[in-house]
C-alpha cells in the first residue's frame, strides 16, 4: 500500500513558476486534516471498521504509537481492535466493511471495495459516467491508504511523509473502460501500488463485475512526492520507501503494450477544432483546499466534444496529464481536436482500437496556461460488447 | 411504500402550457425503462439481494406474475427467492443488502439504507454537501420502490400506474439539516410514504447517525400523478390506491409546525439582489431523459448566493418548488434575495431560527419562465452544534 489517493485533486501552483524552479508540473494530492476518529464514548459505537480505524487520527503527535505487525513480510503499524466484538459479528461486520469501505485481499497487497451503481451515478445514456468511475478510483485509493496502518496526518501521506511535510502528486492517469455499468450493477474495485522508477509510485486499479468477475475497467496512474511548502519535487526518502515497499505488488492493470505513455500534444487556437470558453467552476466543484476537484475536469473536457459523439459513442479510454491547479476565480477554456493516431495492438487487445480519438486541452482563459492535457478514445455504442 | 422516487428529476413541459391546460406545474418523475434483472445464468450469480430482485424486470407483460404475500396486512407481490442460499449467507448477505441497497424495517413501513460519506461527496468545507444529501434521498426512494414488490415498468411507478401510463411528479421538497457529516461518517436514511390529501402522496425521510441514532436531517416531499402522454394531472386511480395503502405510514419527519408550506415569492429583476446569468447545463447534468437532474438545481441556486455565505454559513433548511423542466439547450439565470421572514417556532424547535434567509429563483434566460423557486435558511458555522 502506499500513501496517495485522490488522484490529482489539486495542483501545486503556477505551472510557469514551477518551470522556473525546475520542477515538473504536476497535480498535488488532496490533504485536508479534518479527519478524526469516531467518538469512542458513544453509547452505540461499534468497532465495525477494524481495518480503517487506526488511521482516522489526524494528530501527528500520535504517530508512531501504533502496534507493529508483520505485513507482507515487513513490520508496519496495526489498527487497534476492541476485543470481544468481532467474534460475534464477524460475518455481518466484514460484509459491511467490504461493501461500505473495502478491505484488503491477497494478504495486504490488494485493497478491494464493492460499489453498487446508484441512480445519481448514471448519465444521460443510463450508464455509470466516467466521473463516477474516477470517483470510485479516488475513493478506493483513499480507503486503501486509510486502512494500511502507515497513514500520516494527511489524506494519503505516510507517517514519515507527514513528518517531512511531503505530499503525493499525480502526474498522469489512464483509464480503459470495457463497458459502462447500469444502475444497480455491483462492481468491485481492486487497487494496489508499485514502484515507478526510482522516485515515483504507480497506482493501478481493476474494476470487475462483482458476480461474474468480468473485467470492466483498467486504470493506472503515476505519482511523485513534493514538499508541500516549497512546492518542489522530492526524492522518496529512505524512511518513506521502507513504509511503502511492503505493499508494492508487481502486477499491471493495463498491459504494457496498451499503456499510453506518448506525449499529449498541446492544442493551440490554430490546432483546436472546437473551443468552449467561459467555463466557470461552481462552488461545489471545489475541494477542501478551494481547488477544482480533478474529477470535475472530465466534465469540462466533454464540453468541447461534439454532442453527437457524447450521444452515440462510449469513451473507451482516457489519459489525463495534470499540469496546473485551477481555483474558483479562474475561467477555463476546453479545446478538442480529433486525431488520427491509431494504437498498434496485438491480437489480445484488438478490442482497444478506437473508432474515434481526440486530443483535449483545458487551459486558463486569462493566460492560456495548461491545466490538463488529455487524450480520449471512443467506440460507437452498438459496437460495444 | 409507494411508487415514486427520484425527487423531481424532470418536469412535464412548459409551465405556461400547463397553466393553459389547467394543470399545476410540477416535476415529472424520472422513468427510464432500462432496468433489467441480473442474468440468472451467471456462474457466480448469488441471490444476495432478495428484497430488490423481484422488481428489476422492466417488462410490463410480466407484471402480475409475482407471488402475492401479506404486507402490512395487505397482499402484494413478493420478490422471488432462490432456496438454500440464504441460510448459509444470511448475516453477511443482510449486511451487504443493508449497506449497499437498504432493506425494509418496522414491518414493511420504513425503508432504510446505510451510507458511508465518500471522499467525493464532501464539499469545500469538508462536509457532505446538500447535493449529496439530496442524492441519498433520491436513492433510498428509488430502492424503496424497487424493493416493494408493487413496482411497475418505470422507476417508481406501480404496476397499475404503468398500465395506465401514469407517472409521479414532485411538486415540493423541504429538507432540514441539523448538521453536515464528514468523510467516513456512516449514516442511515429512513424513508416512508403516506397519503397527502385525496390525490397526493407524501414521502418523508429521516437521516440519522448510524451509531448514535442522532437525527441529522429531516425531509418531506409532495407528489402527484400525471399522465405521461397527455401531461395532465390525474386523480389516483382506485387500483393504484390499493397498491399504495399497505405502505402508508402516518408519521411526520418534519413536525407540523416546522413544515414550510408558505408560498415562495417569485423574484423579478427588480426584487432580486443578485442575478447570475448564463448558467449552462453540462452534459452530465442531464438525466436519462435529457432533462436536468433536479439535484443539479441546487448547484445553480448556490451560484447567486454570496461567497461569504457559502464559506461562513451552513444551509440548515431548503424548500424547493419545482415548476418547469430544463433541457440541455436552455440557459438559466440564478437569482437570490435576502428575506426577513422569521419562522415562529416553539421551544422544541428553537434551533431552527435561522441567521439568514434567502429567496431564490431559477428561470430560463430566454423567456424568464420559472424553473425552480426556493427558500433557504442558513446558520453561522460556529453556532452550529
Amino acid at each position: 500500500m502506499a500513501a496517495l489517493s485522490n488522484i490529482g485533486l489539486q495542483f501545486p501552483g503556477n505551472l510557469r513558476d514551477a518551470k522556473k524552479k525546475n520542477v515538473v508540473t504536476i497535480g498535488e494530492f488532496f490533504r485536508p486534516s479534518f479527519y478524526s476518529p469516531r467518538n469512542t464514548n458513544m453509547a452505540n459505537d461499534k468497532p465495525r471498521f477494524l481495518l480503517v480505524s487506526a488511521n482516522y487520527d489526524d494528530s501527528p503527535r500520535k504517530m508512531g504509537t501504533a502496534k507493529k505487525v508483520n505485513v507482507n513480510g515487513v513490520h508496519v503499524a496495526e489498527a487497534p481492535l476492541q476485543a470481544g466484538k468481532l467474534a460475534n459479528e464477524s460475518a455481518a461486520d466484514e460484509a459491511i466493511v467490504t461493501s461500505l469501505r473495502g478491505r484488503f485481499v491477497e494478504g495486504k497487497f490488494v485493497y478491494r471495495q464493492i460499489f453498487c451503481i446508484r441512480s445519481y451515478e448514471i448519465g444521460p445514456d443510463k450508464t455509470a459516467t466516467m466521473e463516477t468511475l474516477m470517483n470510485f478510483l479516488q475513493e478506493t485509493a483513499l480507503n486503501h491508504v486509510t486502512s494500511s496502518g502507515i497513514g500520516g496526518d494527511g489524506f494519503g501521506t505516510t507517517r514519515e511523509m507527514s513528518l517531512r511535510k511531503l505530499i503525493w502528486v499525480v502526474t498522469r492517469i489512464q483509464v480503459q473502460v470495457q463497458r459502462y455499468n447500469k444502475w444497480g450493477d455491483e462492481i468491485e474495485v481492486d487497487t494496489w501500488v508499485d514502484a515507478a522508477g526510482k522516485n515515483g509510485m504507480r497506482r493501478d486499479w481493476i474494476i470487475r463485475d462483482h458476480y461474474t468477475k468480468e473485467i470492466i475497467t483498467r486504470a493506472t496512474s503515476t505519482w511523485v512526492i513534493m514538499n508541500r511548502q516549497t512546492r518542489r519535487l522530492s526524492k522518496i526518502p529512505e524512511e518513506v520507501k521502507q513504509e511503502l515497499v511492503p505493499f508494492y505488488l508487481n502486477r499491471l492493470a493495463v498491459p504494457t503494450e496498451e499503456v499510453d505513455c506518448e506525449k499529449i500534444d498541446k492544442l493551440t487556437d490554430d490546432t483546436a477544432q472546437r473551443i468552449r470558453s467561459g467555463l466557470a467552476p461552481r462552488w461545489n466543484d471545489m475541494d477542501a483546499n478551494q481547488h477544482v476537484n480533478n474529477v470535475k475536469y472530465i466534465g469540462w473536457i466533454l464540453e468541447s466534444v461534439p454532442i453527437e459523439v457524447l450521444e452515440d459513442y462510449n469513451m473507451t479510454s482516457m489519459t489525463l496529464e495534470y499540469r496546473r491547479e485551477c481555483t474558483q476565480s479562474n475561467l477555463v477554456e476546453s479545446m478538442t481536436c480529433p486525431t488520427g493516431r491509431v494504437i498498434e495492438s496485438n491480437n489480445n487487445s484488438k478490442n482497444r482500437k478506437p473508432d474515434l480519438q481526440y486530443t483535449h486541452l483545458l487551459r486558463l482563459q486569462q493566460d492560456k496556461a495548461d491545466v490538463v492535457r488529455a487524450r480520449t478514445e471512443w467506440n460507437f455504442k452498438q459496437k460495444q460488447q
